[in-house]
C-alpha cells in the first residue's frame, strides 16, 4: 500500500481539471514505482484529447474515439467556426503522435479518473473526496418561437404575435420546474436570441436552448414533456407557434462497482473525510465503463466555481485526492 | 375647395409610407393648381432624410436638423457601422442638395403629413382616415443582470445566479405590466442577450431593452417605477444585480388644434368615414410642431402590419386620404 507515500510534497493545488487529474496520475506512477509495490499489470497515464469540446464539437473526443462511440477518422476531421480541422491544428501543435488511438490488443482492465467536483458539493460539507457513482442523464432541447413582428409604438398589447414574451413565459416556467420534478433535477437557459432584435420592433422570432439533467432518466423525461407543456402554454397565450428540436437525450450511467470498491477501500485506509456522489457533468469516463470497469473520483471546487479563471481547489485536497487515487490505483494493479 | 378634384385617378394605392406622403402632396399640389383656387400662400412640398433611423442615428433627421432640434453639422457627420457618414453618403446618391436645412425667413404657417397608421385601428372599424391628435410619450430602458457563470450540470439550483432567469423573469412581468397601466400604455423587449450564450453554461449576464409608451406621461414615468420595481424583485429572487439605464425619455405631445380643425372639415366636406387617433410610433410631424402647427392625418394598414413588405393600403383609402389632404391643405393656404 502507499497510504504514507510522499503525495503532498508535490505543487499542484489549485491548478485547473484536466491538468490536475493528469499531474496526479503521474505523480501516482511515479509514487508506486517509488514503492515496493509489485503491480501486476501496467500502469498507463491518459491525457484524452479535447475534453470541453468548446471549439472543436463533439466533447470528450479523445475518449469517444478510443472506444469507438465515435469514428476516429470523423472525429480528426472536424472543424472549428473558421474551418480549422482537428487533426490539422494536432500536427500544428505537436500534438499528433503515432500511437493509435484505440484499445490495447489485450484489452483494459480497470480505468480511474480524479477530476474536480465542478459543484458545491464537497465544499459545503467539508469533505475532501467523493467517489462518482454515476452521471447524470441530460437532455438538449432548442425551441424557435415564431411570432410576428410589428412596431412596438402603434401595436396594441392584444394585437400582437410577440415570439419573445411568448418565449421569456416560457423560460421564467422551465427555470422553476427542476423544484416540481426531483430533488436533483436541474434545467437551464443557456442560450438566447430574439429577431430582429431592435427595441421597436416587436420580436418575430426568438430562440433558446434548454439543457435538462437528473440521475433518473424518468424524471429527465417527465421533464421534457413538461417543457413541451410549458411551451405550448405560452404559445397559445401569445398567439404564436413553437417548434422544439430535441437536439440530443444522453441516458444517466453507473460507473463499475468493482473500481468503486477500490476507491472505498482507499479512502478506509488513508482516512481522508469523504462520500459518494453524482456527477451532473458528462465525463471521459463514462466513455470508458462502455469499454471496461471505470470509476471517478471528485476533490471539491471551492465555492462549486469551475468553467473560470476562479476555480480553484485547496491544496489539502488535491493531496487527499491523490492519495486516494494512487492507492485505490494500486488496488485495481494488483487485485 | 377640392373635393370632387381628380386625385382619385393617380395609381399610388399600396406603396410604402413614404412615398405615399410625398406622391400625395405632389398630387395636392397638382389638383391646387390645376382648380381655380387661389391660396394666399406658396405651397412646399418636403420629404424629409432619414426618418426611420435604421442606418444612421437618430432617426427623423431631416425634420430634426430643419427645427434645430438637433445640429445640422452635427446630424451630416453621423457613421453608420462600417463609418460610412451622412454627407458622404447624400453626395453619392445625388441627394445633397444647395438648399439649406432650414425654415424660410418669412417662417412656416402651418404643416400637414399624412401617413399610414402603423397599427391595426382605422383597419379594425373600417374608417378610411383618421385626424391625429398627438403622439405618445415613450421611454427606453436597458437593463443589465450580472449573475456568475456555472456548469448547467453540477450546480443545484439553489446554488446557482442565474442572469438570464431574472432577466426572463422581468420580462414577463413587463409584457403583462400595460393592462395594469392604462388602455393604451404598450410595453415591448425587442432586444435580449445572454453570455456567454452556451448551451450548457448559467448566463452570467443578461441585457434587454424595454419599450414603454402611452400618451400618458403619468402612465409612461409609472411604467418605469414598476418595471425598475420588477426587476429588482427578479433580481431579489435569483440573488442577481441589475442596472437600469434610462437610454431615452420622450414627452408625449399634441398636435396644432387649428390644423386639425381644417382637417375635421376637409372630413366633413369629402364624406370620409373618419376619427381622431393618438400616434404611438413618432413622426417628423412632432418636430414641425416645435416650429409651426403642425397637424397629421393617417390611412388605414391592412392588419396593422408595417416595417415589412406585408405592409399595405387599399386603393380606396389612399384616394380618400389624398382628398382630405388636399382639401386641408388648401383651407390652410388661404385662410
Amino acid at each position: 500500500m502507499l497510504v504514507g507515500s510522499h503525495l503532498d510534497s508535490q505543487p499542484y493545488g489549485g491548478r485547473y481539471d484536466g491538468q490536475l487529474g493528469v499531474l496526479t496520475a503521474l505523480e501516482a506512477v511515479e509514487a508506486v514505482a517509488e514503492s515496493d509495490a509489485e503491480p501486476d499489470r501496467p500502469l498507463e497515464v491518459v491525457n484524452w484529447t479535447n475534453e470541453e469540446g468548446t471549439r472543436f464539437q463533439p466533447s470528450m473526443m479523445g475518449s469517444s474515439g478510443y472506444v469507438g462511440y465515435e469514428d476516429v477518422e470523423s472525429l480528426l476531421a472536424a472543424t472549428d467556426r473558421d474551418g480549422a480541422v482537428v487533426a490539422d491544428e494536432l500536427e500544428r501543435i505537436g500534438y499528433d503522435g503515432d500511437a493509435p488511438c484505440e484499445p490495447p490488443d489485450a484489452g483494459v482492465h480497470s480505468y480511474l479518473e480524479l477530476h474536480v467536483e465542478q459543484g458545491p458539493t464537497l465544499d459545503d460539507r467539508d469533505l475532501s473526496v467523493a467517489v462518482v457513482d454515476g452521471v447524470y442523464g441530460m437532455s438538449w432541447l432548442r425551441i424557435t418561437v415564431e411570432g410576428q413582428a410589428d412596431h412596438a409604438g402603434p401595436t396594441p398589447m392584444h394585437a400582437r404575435q410577440d415570439a419573445l414574451a411568448a418565449a421569456t413565459d416560457a423560460i421564467s416556467e422551465i427555470t422553476r420546474l427542476p423544484g416540481r420534478l426531483s430533488a436533483d433535477a436541474v434545467a437551464t437557459v443557456g442560450e438566447v436570441s430574439a429577431e430582429p432584435n431592435s427595441v421597436n420592433v416587436i420580436p418575430a422570432r426568438a430562440t433558446f436552448t434548454v439543457d435538462l439533467r437528473s440521475y433518473d432518466d424518468d424524471v429527465v423525461d417527465r421533464g421534457v414533456q413538461r417543457i413541451e407543456a410549458e411551451v405550448a402554454a405560452a404559445c397559445e397565450r401569445h398567439g404564436v407557434e413553437a417548434a422544439v428540436d430535441h437536439v440530443s437525450r444522453h441516458h444517466s450511467m453507473a460507473f463499475s462497482d468493482r473500481v468503486s470498491a477500490a476507491a472505498d477501500r482507499a479512502i478506509e485506509a488513508t482516512g481522508v473525510e469523504a462520500t459518494h456522489l453524482v456527477s451532473g457533468a458528462g465525463h471521459d469516463a463514462q466513455h470508458l465503463q462502455t469499454l471496461t470497469d471505470a470509476g471517478m473520483l471528485f476533490v471539491p471546487s471551492v465555492d462549486g466555481r469551475t468553467h473560470s479563471e476562479a476555480e480553484f481547489t485547496e491544496w489539502a485536497d488535491c493531496v487527499a485526492g491523490a492519495r486516494v487515487f494512487a492507492n485505490a490505483t494500486l488496488e485495481l494493479a494488483t487485485e
